[in-house]
Order: structure tokens, then C-alpha cells, then sequence
């Protein structure tokens, strides 16, 4: 239940981020749940977090050391959120952290932790902590692969994404990984991502890059509308290629911060394509929108509309539900008459009702693809938006019935 | 699928308010499907109308006619809502309000048009017309339970309720009917709704206890989100009890207004028990918010969370699904520390986490039953507000999936 063939390009292995994957039995004996990333000194990071207020405790730890100084380690672990746990759950995060710092002999401000997975529950530290020795024994340049199944949830499969770039004969090369496959919406969802390049970025251009691509990508991106309680995306520059990239250097800036937000567009797609039983990979796009605002408002009605999603998993035509769902969104003075509605080629939507042209059989044609664009023209000014969003389907209210079972 | 047993009260006729119900054949043959109802002259009518943008022809027509003085008809038809019908739904629409004007021999602007079904398809007005003779030759005073099924779409059940009160020796009489099943959500769903009382009531004053009343409960209930092109609710009193409610009399219009909520709110929850594939009758009670606005958000967000939803089917006490949910509604400084979840009588949440006393036997005993509360307790204020909903199951999506087929 995903859409498209998922198939991974090679993964670039990063100088100067090392990777190791191990088993903790966190929730499961034997699965591998464990991930330790470790980063060469002289390297910045970056973090965007969720705005969720329950936010999990891995989540305030993160940002209190990130502010602290540049880390050295981050450590994953899946099957446990470790959130909604309170004191026992902070304290919890610090005794992992403090583990790996002792282990690898840094202060505990130099150690990040991730948890995914249910929440509420206890995080079994014992066990995480059992196993970071092995963690630490599996590093390696080349762990890119196992670590996106190592913090995998409901996910059917790793996602993961590497390219290269080429800077006067020097190559600058990025890679990374995600997971999601619910609870998934703007201002990150239960998503994880971890990229790295070896380029050498400052802290502060390293930030706004991330929160500038995050923002086009992993905030764009909506499953069920749920925001959940841990999403954190880490962007890492070791700096081993030696190639600097800065304001000064405004081409090559232009070029690396494509890259990332490529990186992280194909990150985020991946999780939508993986979306908890998807049948449908759509994209939403608002067009002569009077605001941003009211462009992402229009569709994300659109998105989240449990009749407009159940349609789509039926490949039923039915753009009513669309039009019901933009009249709703909340636009004032909404011109009914001149805006447009388009499903792939076929526009579905003119002068206040359904198009002269349209024919149920082109309305048809397009919803039995399994990618569909839905395109509303708001004819009210020139900015536009777009989000990217699944079908529901019987299938994920089995999965999120059955989740804990 | 749909929660409690459904049963029907005794429906009193109301002097001055007549009903009759025919077969047109609007989609499928033989089904009755064409209301009509009657009001006496000196009679008051009030109404509320949905707010989405692209509201149907027959919304757009009854505001307008409403504005020109009383109503002595209302027609209704189930299988097509003549919604995003443009200018030809605007037509057909004042078509069949000709077709009642020329048998009653009243003019066009006393007859209000009402449907509801697919949007989107021409309606068929040969059909409609051709069966008005069939509708007047059907009134009768006692016509409220034929009618309660002759107004339904995907609804298992017909709805309605009915209630008697008592001044100063004299009766007064309110009966109303409902349908709605799909597309339910605040600011009126694909929700329909008519009461009449023998009550003498001038029209603002009527409107006004009108608004008030579908507030606190049309709009405080939710099943998926999606606010309808056609939803109505009309209020009509004849006057014909010779008790007249007024402003003067305090005593008589607080328990009148009181009878108005009741019955509104019978009508309400009676649409959220026969929801879409519903299991589960969920009360979401906000308290000490520090505004209504607020607590209708953090109700709304609980309400709307698939996650939440589909673990209510599953029967699931994963209460980490609602504090996930409280914790992304969009309140400002929203002190999770101080603030308190229960499920039924079960405390789930305080001091930021899984509360102290709970155990996961207690959450079961709560999600096992048909009907569930879950309280949030906010620490913030005096404000507090009730959203009513429904469970996300297998057959919600089946039901939406396959709707046109």
C-alpha cells in the first residue's frame, strides 16, 4: 500500500558522518531500533522541530543542548515516543543521552535524542542503554540504508535520498533519510529526517537554509492533519569537502540551497507516498491566491476533507467534494463565478458549477492514475501555493485501529 | 451502524403546519422523495443557512425569498443537493417554486426550495414538477414521520422529536425533523432541519431564539469536517395555540427558549448517533478555557483527529492520540503541566503526562461503552464549550467511497 515502485538512488556515504545501526528490543525483540549518528568535530547542525506544545521530551532536550553547542551524537530510537510521559520521561532522554556521552567521553549537551513511535508509554532505558555499545560498534561511513529501516514505524519501506553537486571540479555530496507514514501535517508531523552533507556551512546559514526547505517540504505535506508530538528534521555540515559555502558566494549558495531543498522535498514526497494506506499520490496546488495564507487555507480544506481523500481512494470523480471543500475554507468574498477548479487536464469547475467541457469519462481518466493534481485558481491575485497529500482508505483506519494491538 | 436504538417519540401535530410526502423519481424510482409543507398565513418563519461559499441554488433562493416576507411553502427533495449547478441550478431551482406558486395560487417569493444528495447533477425538474400535484393532494397535519424519511440520504434512520409544554393551562406544541449523516460539521452540514410550534412568535424574535439554539447545536457537532453547500434549518411557529411568546414575558420566553434548545439539540445529536459508519457517540467537554473561541479549537482539534477517531472505533485507549491532539490545537501558552484529560471518569492526563492513578483497565472500561466523554480541563479560565462527534470506522470510508456507485 504505497505508491510508486520506492526504489532508493545510491546512497552517497558523508565524510565525517559515521552511522550505526543495532537492536534494543524497544518494542520488539530482535527488529532494529537503535540509530547512533556520529559527527566529526568542527561540523554545524541544524534542527526544525514540531510546534506540537505536548512536545515529546527527546524534543526539549534537543533543543536546550542544540542551543548549548554543536552536537556530536544523535541517537534514535523507534517503538517508544517518549512522550506525554512527564518528569520520569525527560529524565528518561538525559539518561540515554548520558550513556552515549560517556561512552564516547563528551559532555552531555553534545548528544541529541529522537523518539518515535507510541506515546505515553515508559521509555525502556535499560534496554536502550544496554545497547548503545554495539551501537557505537556499528558505525560506519556506509550505514545511510539500515538506519531509514532502523527508524522506521508503521512505514512500509526506508525512504532515502542522495545526490551530488559539482563546485569547480570539487564535489559537494548530500544525503539523507526520513520516516512518517501518519500523523502527518504542516509544521512537521511524526516525521523524522537526518541529512548530511560535507560541505562547510556557519550555524546561522545552516539554519535558515533548513527552515527555508523544511518549509516547502516537510511543512507542505499532510496526511491526516494530526501534528505530532516529536517531528524533528536535522540538517548536518561536517565541512570534509572543504568547499565553504556562504552569503558571499551567491552561486554557489543558490546551487547548494537547491540541493537541499531538493533533498528535502524528496524526503518529504516519500512520506506521503508511503502515507498510511495510501492508493494515491496528490498534489494540490492553489494558484492566483490574493495571500499565501489564504492559498495554503484553500488547500489544506482540500487536503484534509475526508470526502474529498475517500473519493480519491474510490478514483471517484466526484468534484463536488472538492468544490463543497473550497467554498468552506474559510476565504472571504470568495468569487464563486470566476475561479477555476482543475483535476489533471480536465477542468471540473467554472462559472459557478461544473464546466461546460467537462465529461465524467475525462474526470475518470484522471482519478484512475495514482498520481493526481488537483489545481485551484482562485483568480484573486499572483501567489500560489502547494501541498501534497494522500487518498484515505480503508486500509489506514485498519492500520490506526489496529496500531497498538 | 449507528449508536443507541433510534427510537422515535410520539410526533404531535402542530395546528397551522401541514406535510405531505411523494414519490418524483428524483434518482431512484419509487422512493418518496419530495416533501412539501405547508404554513398557515399569520405565521412566523425563521432560518439559518449554511456558510459555505459555493452555498446551492436553492440557499442562495430561500434567503432571498425569506427577505421578501413569510413563507406559506417549503419543498424539499432528496437525491440531488442543485448544488454547483450555476445559473441553470438557479433556474430549476425557481422552477419548482413556480410549479408550488401556481397550484396554491401564492406568489413565487412564498415558496422556499430546500435539497439535498449529489452535487453537481442538472435536477431533474420534469420529474420534481410532474409530482407537486401528488404532494399537495398528500398534506396532512400528522405527515411528520413520512416526511422524516422522505428528506433522508445516506441516513439509517429518520429523526425527529417532539415535546409538549404547558402556560397557564394551555399547550404548546414543538415537532421537528432531521437528516444528516456525512458532511456534518459546525456552521450547518449536509444537515437539514424543520420544526414548527403552534407558539405565537414574531419573526426577529424567532430568528433570534432560532440562532441561538442551532448554535449550541447544529453547530457543536461534527462527523468529518466537511461543511455542506445546502444545509438548512428552518423555525416555523403558526400562532395557532393562541399563546403568544414575547420579550414582555420573561417566564414564558426563557421556557419556550428552553423548549427550542431541546428540541434543536434532540435533532442535533440524533444526526451524530447515525453518523457516517458511527459506533460511537463521543462528547468532547472543554472547561476553564479562557475563551469560548479557545475551547472551541481544543475541542474541534480532538474532534477532527483521525488518529483520535479511529482509535474510538478500535475501542483503543491510546490517550496519547488526544493529548497529541490538545497539544497542536493552536492555543497560545498552553501550560500542559497544569492541565487535566479525562476519559469518562478516568483521569488520563496531568502534570504533562499519563496521569498518576491511571490504569489501562480504567481506559478500556470507558472506550468499550457506545457513548463516551472526554473533558479537558484547560486550568485557564471560566469559559467552557461541548462539541458532539463521531468514532473514523472501516465503514465511514466504505460509505463515502462508494456513494455515487
Amino acid at each position: 500500500m504505497a505508491v510508486g515502485p520506492g526504489t532508493l538512488p545510491t546512497l552517497h556515504p558523508v565524510a565525517g558522518f559515521r552511522i550505526g545501526t543495532t537492536s534494543a528490543g524497544v518494542k520488539k525483540p530482535g527488529r532494529k531500533d537503535l540509530v547512533l549518528m556520529e559527527i566529526a568535530e568542527g561540523a554545524s547542525t541544524a534542527g526544525v522541530f514540531t510546534l506540537n506544545q505536548f512536545c515529546a521530551a527527546p524534543v526539549r532536550i534537543c533543543k536546550t543542548h542544540l542551543q548549548q553547542g554543536m552536537p556530536s551524537y544523535l541517537v534514535i530510537n523507534t517503538g517508544n515516543a517518549n512522550a506525554g510521559t512527564g518528569k520520569q520521561g525527560h529524565q528518561d532522554a538525559l539518561d540515554v543521552c548520558q550513556a552515549v556521552a560517556d561512552r564516547a567521553g563528551v559532555a552531555i549537551q553534545q548528544v541529541l535524542p529522537f523518539s518515535t513511535g507510541v506515546i505515553g508509554e515508559k521509555l525502556p532505558t535499560d534496554r536502550i542503554i544496554s545497547a548503545v555499545p554495539a551501537a557505537f560498534d556499528a558505525l560506519s561511513d556506509d550505514g545511510w540504508l539500515e538506519a531509514a529501516s532502523g527508524i522506521m514505524t508503521t512505514d512500509t519501506r526506508p525512504k532515502a535520498y542522495s545526490m551530488q553537486l559539482e563546485h569547480q571540479g570539487q564535489v559537494i555530496t548530500l544525503t539523507g533519510i526520513s520516516k512518517g507514514a501518519g500523523m502527518i501535517k504542516p509544521n512537521m508531523a511524526t516525521m523524522l529526517a537526518y541529512i548530511a552533507t560535507d560541505a562547510k556551512v556557519e550555524p546561522a546559514l545552516l539554519q535558515s537554509l533548513l527552515s527555508r526547505a523544511a518549509d516547502q517540504s516537510f511543512n507542505r505535506i499532510t496526511i491526516d492533519g494530526d501534528t505530532s508530538t516529536n517531528d524533528s528534521c536535522m540538517l548536518v555540515a561536517t565541512g570534509a569537502s572543504g568547499v565553504e559555502v556562504t552569503e558571499d558566494n551567491s552561486e554557489l549558495l543558490a546551487q547548494f540551497g537547491a540541493a537541499v531543498d531538493k533533498v528535502l522535498l524528496e524526503l518529504a514526497q516519500a512520506i506521503i507516498r508511503d502515507g498510511e494506506g495510501a492508493t494515491k499520490f496528490v498534489t494540490i496546488r492553489v494558484e492566483q491566491a490574493a495571500s499565501s495564507e489564504e492559498a495554503l487555507k484553500t488547500a489544506y480544506a482540500v487536503a484534509h476533507s475526508p470526502l474529498v481523500k475517500t473519493a480519491l481512494f474510490a478514483s471517484d470523480p466526484n468534484w463536488g467534494r472538492i468544490l463543497a471543500a473550497v467554498g468552506y475554507a474559510g476565504i472571504d468574498n470568495l468569487d464563486v463565478d470566476t475561479l477555476q477548479i482543475w483535476l489533471g487536464e480536465a477542468c471540473i469547475v467554472e462559472n459557478g458549477g461544473r464546466a461546460a467541457s467537462y465529461t465524467e469519462a475525462a474526470g475518470q481518466a484522471v482519478m484512475n492514475r495514482e498520481e493526481i493534481t488537483i489545481r485551484i485558481i482562485l483568480n484573486r491575485g499572483d501567489k500560489q501555493e502547494t501541498v501534497w497529500t494522500t487518498d484515505l482508505s480503508k486500509e489506514y483506519v485498519a492500520i490506526n485501529a489496529d496500531y497498538r494491538s
